[in-house]
């Protein structure tokens, strides 16, 4: 028996004036959802409790069982996941942005000109940094999309109380980076992040990358500047957790990295771009062939570009992916037997807001022997009557592994 | 934008054969309950959890976020900020009542005939009370209204872990106050808590209040009996926490107790008494003014009657109580826009019980861009078919701050 919790990212949404008070869910064409609906047990869900709002990285933590208050350090360990930079429980990751500095070490771009190429061989220059007061401690770079990057810190005595070096605004210097709680780790930590950023300019102002991009007029990335440390935790791989063998289907390094940090293993695709323009016939084709054809029993699936119309505040857009979602995707699920499919979003993405909000978000469960239920539609209005009634995140693995038939008893 | 948690005191109730199976609130004529319950989405609450009786403190410190557990240590801490007697952490407090005793130590009237005036005067005497044995230890009392009083220890070493001095019927002598714990802290209490009592009856049995009493044929409250012991603890300010600026509306020192102690505005109003008989014009008026013309934009409003007619076990004054609610207040509530309205109460009160009980209480959430349910009605049985689905005291702040927008997001 196999499983897979498919999420919708930031489907859930509020009435909306131009949809006659539906929302896009409900305002959407949606005949294989409310199909599936139909046939299997529905219910809201609040990923995290009612009227937290959940970022996309702690929701998805707790519907995989991790509890967010417990793991989740800061953004910093879950990014360096992302790219697929392998991090170990202790390490200090953070944040990092590519930035251009003028020579009287002003940030003139926040994002360098939004760079797109050659920031991996900047960083091959940068993973040579070592510094002199600090040579135990091992600095490691990894590009990631545009002009982001990771920056991992690994050695002994070191803490993610530290501030950001951000500045925030253009115009100003990097911020010198403190200890935010007195300890020696933390200044210790602090030092090392200031000696690396003034570092770094050091070694990428006359990078070849940079002398070509003065030559075309275009800013340098001659800066790195590091924000929002983590410390890597250390948690239970989710395949010993639950003795499964799964695999992680998503378009964002975020998602991808919250899959890693869970020790499951992470499906490439080509051509997803986390949008409303992403290639959902390679997603489709990628979840069937998994399904059909690999080991994995269980898997975690993200759409994202509900979220990202959401936060667009783009109705139209909303309603249209979702209908494409259901049109080119759903329909193939519906024809999988013997899997129990739960259909979920992460948190709501309200029109009106463009943010996430702690509006609960329908769930439905589809598959052998659920307890079917009256609803017949899938949506915010319809699913708060279904049998399933008002559940949160942290449920659904325990529901998972129930229906799957890997639960163990608890008791005699 | 602006909101408010309007607790119905006890409204909650069980189905009562006189009223046809059907609940006070189910049989009163609430239109403007009813018509909120249209507009808005509905469910039902457990203050606490499901089957847990609430008081009316536990319920409120845990619908304004706090965690009745930890926080609530007693209710004496909680009736000394509700007559505003400013209490610090560490501070042991106590409910006390004057009493009346005979000169071979007996109480022979628990509530001193019920005294309603001069209390003011025994106290300003009492509070020049200080013990030889203790002299770091300062005495507070404050008088409360009728025959009730508040006593508040202040200094190093002391305990809440000490039995009650009172003897809970007339004919006995106060009861010796002992250690609970058996801990140097406590037994030190225990001392001091027998001395004050001892010394109440020194300083007040020939006092002029009470000379006067005896001359006219009452009973003199001529000493200070406390009970409840609790310690003052530190908690967060609900304005600091949330990011809000709260004020309160209520009749009873409990309520406004519970309100001082989170660090809310508290509004004082005029001629309401708690009961069915309360001047709920003056309520209406306040609310409204409140809402218009105050810099406050949270409130917490409680509304007693109803759960004094619960514990009266008076079916007709509940019912009619419930009815002048929704006519005076409720219509006026309803015109209120961009104001987010949570109708609730605390907890049940029911006929038959003449207490509290663990029953959950509808709730109703009003205001722009809630997702509006099938419920036309507010009553436990319309509730609970509701959008909300089933939820507890301790969702409700972080509901009401999604709403207002004042939420951060948790995560990426």
């Amino acid at each position: 028996m196999k499983g897979m919790i498919l999420v919708m990212d930031g489907m859930g949404d509020r009435p909306i004036k131009e949809l006659n008070n539906q929302t896009p869910l409900q305002a959407a064409n949606t005949p294989n959802m409310d199909q599936m609906a139909k046939e299997g047990i529905t219910g809201i869900m609040d990923s995290i409790a009612p009227g937290i709002r959940p970022g996309s990285d702690t929701a998805h933590l707790s519907i995989l069982g991790y509890n967010p208050y417990e793991v989740y350090t800061g953004r910093g360990p879950f990014e360096a996941s992302g790219v697929a930079l392998d991090v170990i429980p202790g390490d200090i990751a953070f944040r990092c942005n590519f930035s251009t500095m003028d020579e009287n070490g002003i940030v003139t771009d926040r994002r360098a000109g939004r760079i797109r190429e050659g920031t991996k061989d900047l960083v091959e220059k940068l993973n040579a940094m070592v510094l002199d007061d600090y040579k135990d401690i091992k600095i490691i770079f990894k590009e990631s999309t545009g002009h982001r990057a990771v920056l991992v810190l690994r050695g002994e005595g070191l803490s993610d109380k530290v501030s950001d070096a951000d500045p925030k605004v253009e115009g100003k210097a990097p911020a010198e980076v403190v200890a935010l709680d007195g300890s020696a780790e933390a200044e210790k930590t602090a030092d090392i992040l200031n000696k690396v950023v003034a570092k770094t300019y050091e070694m990428l102002k006359d990078h070849p990358v940079n002398l070509e991009r003065i030559k075309n007029d275009l800013p340098p990335a001659n800066v790195v500047i590091p924000r929002g440390a983590g410390a890597v935790p250390e948690v239970e791989p989710i395949n010993d957790k639950y003795e499964i063998n799964s695999a992680c289907i998503a378009e964002t390094g975020l998602i991808m990295g919250i899959a890693r940090f869970a020790g499951m293993d992470v499906i490439e695709m080509e051509d997803v771009t986390g949008g409303v323009d992403t290639n959902l016939d390679n997603i489709r084709d990628t979840i069937i062939d998994q399904v059909k054809n690999s080991d994995h029993d269980f898997f975690l699936i993200n759409i994202d570009g509900a979220d990202e119309a959401g936060h667009d505040g783009n109705v139209k857009q909303k309603v249209e992916f979702i209908e494409k979602v259901d049109k080119v995707v759903m329909s193939e699920l519906l024809k999988l037997e013997d899997v129990y499919i739960f259909l979920t979003a992460d948190h709501s993405t309200p029109i009106s807001v463009k943010n996430h909000t702690g509006d609960p978000v329908p769930i439905l469960i589809r598959g052998p022997e659920v307890r079917t239920d009256d609803v017949e539609e899938y949506n915010e209005f319809a699913t708060y009557k279904g049998g399933l009634c008002r559940i949160r995140g942290s449920d659904v693995m325990n529901i998972m592994m129930d229906y799957m038939n890997y639960s163990h008893k608890f008791g005699a």
